[in-house]
């Protein structure tokens, strides 16, 4: 059996090294555009930042690695050509000047295409030292040019925004993050915790400038100035961190149903047409809160479909389960994260909430180094949590985990104010902040009725 | 409405101020032994580490706080007689030389008496230099022999007992810790892991001697030797670290029905006489794995059971749900958690499992600091998961919690590796150490069928 994936990121490799983990014969093809496959998109920032030395680091394996366990990677190749209904492909790579063409055939194609990088139509956008970061090629142009500038604008306060814009502070820039809506991370965050990462990150030297969208970029060659609003900003160099858009180009070509943003798949991840699945952030899943289609362009998603659609190609069963989209990051020291809906998100879908909200310590009052944590759980007028923030300098990722684990069970607060927590000085407080939080939210509750 | 509670630890302060915080009339009384209350004895051993500065900053509260909210707090009385059908009881305190007893009435008795430290009955434990360690003033009486000394012996390797050798050993102390068991900390670990934590505690300079019992202390006035198996160690203290017994004598006394080891009591804390709750270390619980009684001396199930207890006091309603111990601890830099079953307690219990395991990293593989994480998942032949133990040198406590929660909502392994995780690289791995776990227990678990 010939299985061929397009697209060697987490979604596409996943899927390789799970076929390959459940069965020894299947021929795997892996084509990218890319010549780097396997590394971390999410680690840019931090080899920005410094954390990371190099961009080698976060180049987890070469394509020779695949090949030891057969699987085959073709980089810096482009599908031009699918022809589903003979289960063939076309695509071409430079051979020096010469266009070299292929053509290959398949039991089962995997498009795992991913998304890139949406840019604003606004002028400027092609003057040097505008920038979008998305692959670590842009990673590495970013970083050349940092290294020679002084002033930086970041466009969107998003997580990658925020990451690259800390990144570029540590690189010593002057840094301007913009956002045209009125807060940060309205994604993940509701207004009142996006509040505290934002004054973390002015504590830290960034300026934050919210409310308004970008409107040009101006320069001659080069990038000299922003237009945000009535403000005239200058800049030696903008970073577009303005949204993803899915490629579903050779989607359409294969005759997939395409949704609102991006590929339809089932809960295999098979796609509308036969023998052809969809993983990554080319496709459309479902919110587990809202039940409708949303978009999950998270590494751990398309890790976990990758491994869904694999284990469907080799006749096992498995499910892709309608996501919590559960994200965390870290920004200097503040550490936090999300999952399920913000409270302004129920909102807006007509779910009536209320909000328990704590504000505690990591670690017992008494001992060392105790930092403060900020929780607020998010539940429904009968006591579904449905959502949960979470902003401290340590020990937030793990807290989401068990806050996913919560939602998914479907728990409610009164539940999880009596769970089981472990504790020790050092650790933890006797009572979890999570657990404050569940409480305020019970109390909330009950005067309602 | 009266309510007298026996004790001022975290059982019986949990109940006073849960109380309290639901009910503003109900005359609260505490009365305790003790003349510190709401201390933390889980810190003892840091306050030796010199992690936590002196033993003052471990007392969180003194009466005079508790005043403020009109809770009256007794110290340094002790109960001597409870006349339960008359709802009365009597106490004495000494005021100079003076015995000065009084009488009290209640409408709710609530006996939170915890457990005194259990001494094996061998030559040597009234010498000098022997000590127990429980409360505070073990505390104090500890940190002063060990500044003027050089050999300790701790006797039992439970928690405990390698927190308080770990914190002798920071203060300089040539420390060596015995267990009559052939490993360390066997009510919560495997032991597999118990090795791990073996090894650290022997890399940080901790001596370890398994599989013997303490046969004889020796010596003049004080301390010289300690006689274990065939070994005479040389030491100048001695810490019996030997485990922990219920203090059942006032609830016998009310006429409470005793189970195996402690005071016996439904799931709204009540003991079997009419008006008399009883919570934390002198009552028995249920175990959610084995469905037997069990004991559950942690500080987290006390200030769980004095809230379950306050709410059916003030007329709330409130069930203590039977426990999987879920706890955590951290020696020098080692954190390491467990919660439900091992795999060695189920055998026992006669629970067929299978366990999987995982080695991997804190952090993504390329960033700076990521730890070593050991994680293990124990569950039955039929997937379902009922313990957990997680060894790191960070982020481990909150694991165990959403463990707890995994658990005790019945996931199985197979949901647990489908479950979404949280993912950024300097806080986690894309693929999270427990959901490796998770997998590697469905592989064993498939090979089986």
């Amino acid at each position: 059996m010939k299985v061929v994936i397009i697209g060697g990121g987490a979604a596409g490799l996943s899927t390789a090294s799970n076929i390959r983990k459940y069965d020894e014969d299947i021929e795997i093809t892996v084509i990218t555009r890319e010549s780097y496959i396997a590394y971390s998109p999410c680690a840019i920032p931090y080899v920005l930042c410094g954390k990371v030395e190099c961009f080698e680091d976060i180049v987890m394996h070469k394509p020779e690695d695949y090949l030891e366990k057969n699987i085959n990677i073709v980089t810096k190749a482009e599908v031009f050509e699918i022809t589903s209904n003979e289960n063939k492909l076309k695509y071409y790579f430079n051979d020096g000047y010469l266009r070299v063409e292929k053509e290959l055939s398949y039991d089962y194609l995997v498009i795992a295409t991913g998304a890139t990088s949406f840019i604003p139509l606004i002028g400027g956008t092609h003057l040097k030292g505008v920038f979008k970061i998305r692959t670590i090629e842009d990673g590495f142009k970013i970083k050349d040019w940092a290294e020679k500038y002084h002033n930086a604008v970041v466009v969107g306060a998003g997580l990658i925004g925020l990451e690259t814009a800390y990144g570029l502070k540590e690189m010593g820039l002057k840094v301007i993050v913009t956002e045209m809506l009125p807060q940060i991370i309205p994604r993940s965050l509701d207004p009142d915790m996006a509040s505290i990462v934002q004054h973390y990150m002015e504590k830290e030297g960034l300026q934050v400038i919210l409310g308004n969208p970008i409107e040009e970029i101006v320069g001659g060659t080069r990038v000299e100035k922003v237009i945000i609003g009535d403000e005239v900003l200058d800049a030696d160099m903008v970073i577009m961190a303005t949204g993803i858009r899915p490629q579903i180009k050779l989607a359409k070509m294969a005759g997939c149903s395409i949704g609102r943003w991006a590929i339809l798949v089932n809960e295999k991840m098979q796609t509308s047409v036969a023998n052809i699945y969809a993983v990554g952030d080319c496709v459309e899943v479902y919110d587990a809160i809202t039940g409708q289609n949303t978009q999950s362009p998270l590494g751990t998603t398309a890790v976990r479909q990758g491994k869904t659609a694999a284990k469907n190609i080799v006749g096992m069963c498995a499910e892709f389960k309608p996501v919590l989209n559960a994200m965390v990051s870290k920004i200097g020291e503040l550490e936090f994260g999300a999952v399920g809906s913000t409270k302004s998100w129920a909102i807006q879908n007509g779910i009536d909430v209320i909000s328990g909200e704590s504000k505690a310590l990591t670690k017992a009052r008494y001992y060392p180094g105790a930092k403060t944590i900020d929780v607020k759980i998010i539940c429904t007028l009968n006591g579904r949590i449905i959502g949960c923030q979470i902003i401290a300098e340590e020990r937030v990722a793990e807290r989401i985990d068990t806050m996913s684990l919560a939602i998914a069970k479907n728990v409610s607060c009164s539940e999880l104010a009596t769970m089981e927590f472990s504790y020790a000085p050092p650790v933890s407080m006797v009572i979890d902040p999570i657990i404050l939080a569940a409480e305020n939210a019970c109390w909330k509750l009950s005067r309602l009725n």
